[in-house]
């Protein structure tokens, strides 16, 4: 195969040339926006709720990049193509640039776009998904951060907490983290749904919790189809209880829960409803 | 001037053609330790206490990048002879560097080691200070992360925390932040001590406190001198009310705070001479 080719402030180059200085706030900080997505049949999936958050992550962040959102899908539709690929991860970071002396941020940006992509088979109705099996769960001692310290909305290149929680894992592939409070919170790159007779339930975002691309468009699926959905303030015995579990990102889409902490939760009907709806949704949209 | 060469993995190149690959997890996720140092007569001031500190980050991050404290030092030795610096500010940053898939680390590292040079005059005994004036604290709504969700212990590049309180600031130019629990605990570069009648406080590194190394010095500094030192936990108010305070760190040395919140506080006798000691044991080691 051909070296992919990346996007660098709308400079196509070659993935092993493609670059960001070691003075650019981005490195040195973490200083940097970032949305991850995927492309079916060469649209960005929820390009319009992507772009709402970056711009969202920016004003968190007080970085005032300048670029217009038709710009930067441009630059993610030019990388696209120079790759040839319809069917793909995307990633879109937009730092705070290089900028003379310290820590304070000056309010003056010429920001850094980076275009990742790579080919990412879709898990739609007639393919496979991205996950080789179900997530192995386990409640990790690293709590998320709190929202006073960094806003959980904001989806940024300081990603050490996610990391922390991921290095616990012992025969296990997602974290569930927890709250300062011992609420669930979240995966460490997932949102996390349970389902119990009352119905379908996820850790309301005024927690310390990512207000998820696919997490939104799953509870929009689960309303259209009748099923009750709840947010909530729940605790990890509330997950291990539950008659079915799962975690949503963009990458993943739905991806059952097998156990939790050595137990088995499981998917199950609601689940496999929620998967064939998702499914439809992309099917319909995209191809 | 001729431009800065900066080392990158060892090898020494101009500033500007200093790069990561944007695939680098100490960009992608600020997954990457580092240490701020001072070169004052060709030799960096603490080193051993960097190295340590910096082993520690390391393990905190379950980074193993297999590289000797020797050779970081001999990289750190080439790029200020390279730049023909005697007095200097030092940055080494080692990530994770690249690896395939995702957020989860795998455990054989290549890293990637930077190493970033300028020139910083030293403040010392016939010196100048890098800071242009006493400091102006401001207490912010910005909390620092609690331990349990990203060790204060550990100098990482994800230091978002401390540019959200920066950004705060009005008519300030250090943040003041506090526990989840609302006692202080730094600045957002900076360990904070203040004076009262009983002696110098600072805030216990038992809280989300970096041990930072000018705080330790300073602490045998004032125990050589009698001067009695407590850590503790301690409220806004008490800083307020103290009849001195001062900022520490790598690059600041011994900054008073002329007013915290609009207050003035001030520098003053106990300050004065700490700064003396501190400048003295400088002058002694280094010249």
């Amino acid at each position: 195969m051909d070296e992919r080719q990346y996007s660098v402030d709308g400079e196509l180059l070659p993935a092993s040339e493609a670059t960001v200085n070691v003075d650019d706030r981005g490195f040195r900080y973490g200083d940097a926006a970032f949305e991850t997505m995927r492309a079916y049949g060469g649209s960005v999936f929820e390009w319009d709720a992507h772009a709402d958050r970056l711009a969202d992550t920016c004003e968190a962040l007080g970085l005032d990049h300048g670029l217009s959102r038709g710009d930067l899908h441009s630059q993610i539709g030019a990388t696209l193509e120079a790759n040839d690929l319809e069917d793909a991860y995307v990633r879109l970071s937009i730092t705070r640039g290089v900028q003379p002396g310290t820590l304070t941020p000056r309010p003056d940006v010429d920001p850094t776009v980076v275009v990742v992509v790579k080919p990412l088979p879709r898990g739609g109705v007639a393919g496979e998904s991205v996950w080789e099996r179900d997530a192995r769960a386990q409640t990790t001692k690293t709590r998320r951060i709190p929202d006073n310290a960094l806003p959980a909305g904001a989806k940024t290149h300081n990603y050490l907490n996610g990391i922390l929680a991921r290095e616990e894992l012992y025969e296990a592939d997602e974290a569930l983290m927890r709250d300062q409070d011992g609420y669930v919170a979240e995966g460490a790159t997932s949102n996390l749904f349970f389902v119990t007779e009352s119905g379908i339930h996820t850790p309301t975002t005024e927690g310390p919790v990512l207000p998820g691309i696919t997490r939104r468009v799953v509870c929009e699926l689960a309303e259209e189809a009748g099923v009750p959905i709840h947010d909530g303030r729940y605790t990890v015995d509330d997950v291990r209880n539950a008659d079915e579990a799962f975690f949503t990102n963009t990458t993943w889409e739905i991806r059952p829960i097998r156990s939790l902490d050595g137990l088995t939760v499981g998917g199950g009907p609601v689940t496999d409803l929620l998967t064939r709806l998702f499914d439809e949704r992309i099917e319909r949209e995209h191809y």
